[in-house]
């Protein structure tokens, strides 16, 4: 049997125990390993600094060093996250329906763990004590994959949240690390049957990939090419207010706007304000022609149009400024003080706009009309649609979740920010007294 | 482009508008629909006719052939189901939850259509209907993929469905038909983006096909193992009616149960009247030794062990008889007039038994005992778990769902009888004043 096969096994073992755990065991397993991370911090530490150590010997940037690197603050805040989620509501056996049907037969449709979840995740080592978590206390035995430049740093926390677990009452494999190299990763996405679901939280590269090999159920996480629309009915400060949030305020997340579209209407007017806005706080508006043309009214310093015939010359990127857009550009997830920009003329030309680029993450309208709004929320089929407020909200602690595994931008199972309830299936329990079918 | 993205593209054109369809429109549609079909009457049955005749020339089981032919009174059965669909309500706009959040944020979860489904079904045309009408309702585009032998049945429906949904006002496309060749369904399957979740309603065989060779989401219905454990508290008098019930009632069909387990404390007895009575039903009894044992008391022509040393002789099976089970048996879904049967020593070797043989379908526990009921509705993880009741209850009917699209066997989305709520998303409507993110 492989190495993965027999992990799979044993997390299902135990999850059998842990789908039969009380919330006061559950909750007293988070509370262990949130003292044990505390406990053992200069160890999870000093595994850490390997992996640092290792990342900088291989030239990593230091944006992504930063990402890796953990000290006392963020391992007591990996503590403090697994102690929130002790205080959060146990989503297993919630009742979502439930009635007498006809014959007398009671029928209950309620909340129970999938079982087993496999979690595949990028550098962030502080991602291993934030799903072991979450996955424990809906009752799921998790599988985490994180990455080879952190092996260090993970083994080192699976190592003390598997003793903690097992202090607590609970199998030590309601928590496991599976081996960073490549085939182990391939056969933990064709353990159809032995895994229930796989989430897979990174890049787009990562997400793509386990997404196209997976035979094992998958929930698609997080890319957001997310659009901000100036309807000709916007409240101006109130757009340009909220579209400066949700560019600017944290450029590399996923909820961030990385799309602008304007109504002819209040075009000339809000981009004569919005593009000196933008470009001073850092951002490279990526234009249509409209857009580009309404730029040549900003002072000299504020401007500066790479190529010339509508397509933009990828060697002049100039941060602050504006540039032409290529067709590419609206597709684009920047992540960075990027933001493509068109004039459109009419809300469905935004709808259309929205419905040939976004990712399907989060929109938002901009109007004090209340059908604009209401035909924009009916027609932008995205896991989020907001009007009259930032793209930054959606966000599993934003929305009242007090957790969050990921954002879906799948429409199977789960769509937009995953709290607890999304970790879980249903099934039907059916009493009766004797009851045949005629 | 291919023919499939073809389709595919003209059915997302179609979502759109069925998406901003009311209720009234669509339930329009499918009356229309439903005269139609009746209205066509002839012609559907005349191109059944077709199908008909190239299945007997083919060789085609009878038993089969009659599940293919169409008569006016199935015609009309058809129209009389999409006229239920039209009572029925609309899943779309359901607020699923909603609140507001302490920044004055209105969160709403609104259910939403998929967009576009593929469903891939086999030789019964009177699916053609069902489905197409199932997911009009739930407000998706479909592509209806059936098998070859129905091929001028299932034209001559979707023509008359398409011409019925445009008089109606909606885009024909709301529904296709997809070529029935290798190729169009491999490229159905591949078809990510555009084809949001596929249903395969068939044999295990075309399941387990979709399943592994799709990369667009599918949702996995119907293999059914289903268990009925007699609990040493059990009322022997009610277990044996619900035995024969979910064993005989009607074998062939998904939620007929296919095992049976005894507790050892009420073997003897149980078996006793159980074992006559299953095989003058006719029933096969594939039993463990214990089993087989307890058919030595019947009367000579009621008992045929097959074999000698535990291992069925496959070459004599014999109706209504007791044979020697194997291992393999205890994993069947024999569709058929045949039971595995064996003692266990507990209710936990009974939750053992099911955990390592079972489809996660249906299993009932018939018991007295409420901590028995209590530890076999917690620790069997399947779609329906049942207490003193017969496994044939698990369907959408019976749930009172008044419409059913499958039996979901998966964890993810939908678990168990999908009616129409399993046939939509949700997206989050977010509702501010000029919310900022800080």
């Amino acid at each position: 049997m492989s190495e993965i096969i027999e992990l799979a096994r044993r997390a299902r073992e135990a999850s059998y125990a842990l789908a039969d755990a009380s919330r006061a065991t559950k909750d007293g397993a988070l509370h262990a390993m949130a003292a044990a991370l505390r406990e053992h911090t200069d160890a999870i530490v000093a595994a850490n600094a390997k992996d640092v150590a290792a990342a900088r010997e291989a030239g990593t940037p230091e944006s992504t060093v930063d990402r890796l690197a953990l000290d006392p603050a963020r391992v007591d805040g990996m503590a403090a996250g697994l102690e929130q989620l002790a205080g959060l509501t146990d989503p297993v056996g919630e009742v979502v329906r439930g009635y007498t049907l006809p014959n007398g037969l009671e029928l209950r449709q309620v909340r129970v763990p999938f079982g087993v979840v496999g979690i595949i995740y990028e550098a962030r080592p502080n991602v291993t004590a934030d799903a072991a978590g979450i996955c424990l206390k809906s009752g799921n035995a998790v599988l985490l994959r994180g990455s080879s430049s952190a092996k260090s740093s993970n083994e080192a926390i699976i190592a003390v949240l598997r003793d903690a677990a097992e202090s607590a009452g609970l199998p030590a494999d309601v928590v496991q690390g599976v081996p960073t190299d490549r085939a182990a990763v391939k056969e933990l996405m064709q353990a159809r049957g032995l895994v229930d679901v796989l989430i897979p939280r990174g890049g787009a590269g990562l997400i793509q990939t386990v997404v196209g090999e997976s035979s094992v159920p998958v929930i698609e996480t997080g890319v957001g090419n997310c659009h901000v629309y100036v309807d000709a009915d916007a409240d101006l400060d109130l757009a340009l207010g909220i579209l400066l949030n949700a560019k600017t305020q944290r450029p590399s997340v996923c909820n961030a706007a990385e799309s602008l579209l304007v109504h002819a209407a209040v075009a000339d007017e809000f981009l004569a304000r919005a593009l000196p806005a933008l470009t001073d706080a850092g951002v490279t508006v990526h234009g249509d022609p409209t857009v580009v043309a309404a730029s040549k009214n900003l002072a000299p310093d504020q401007h500066m149009v790479a190529g010339k015939s509508g397509v933009a010359d990828q060697d002049v990127v100039v941060r602050g400024a504006v540039v032409d857009a290529t067709d590419e550009d609206f597709g684009t997830e920047y992540n960075s003080l990027d933001l493509s920009a068109a004039v459109v003329d009419s809300l469905e030309a935004a709808v259309q706009h929205i419905r040939r680029y976004s990712s399907g993450h989060t929109e938002a309208i901009i109007t004090r009309s209340q059908s604009a709004a209401r035909r924009f929320t009916q027609a932008v089929d995205s896991a989020a649609v907001v009007v009259n407020a930032s793209t930054r909200f959606t966000d599993g602690g934003e929305f009242g979740f007090g957790a969050e595994i990921g954002i879906s931008t799948q429409k199977l199972h789960a769509r937009g920010p995953m709290g607890l309830p999304e970790m879980t299936s249903t099934k039907y329990v059916v009493t009766g007294e004797g009851q045949l079918r005629t």
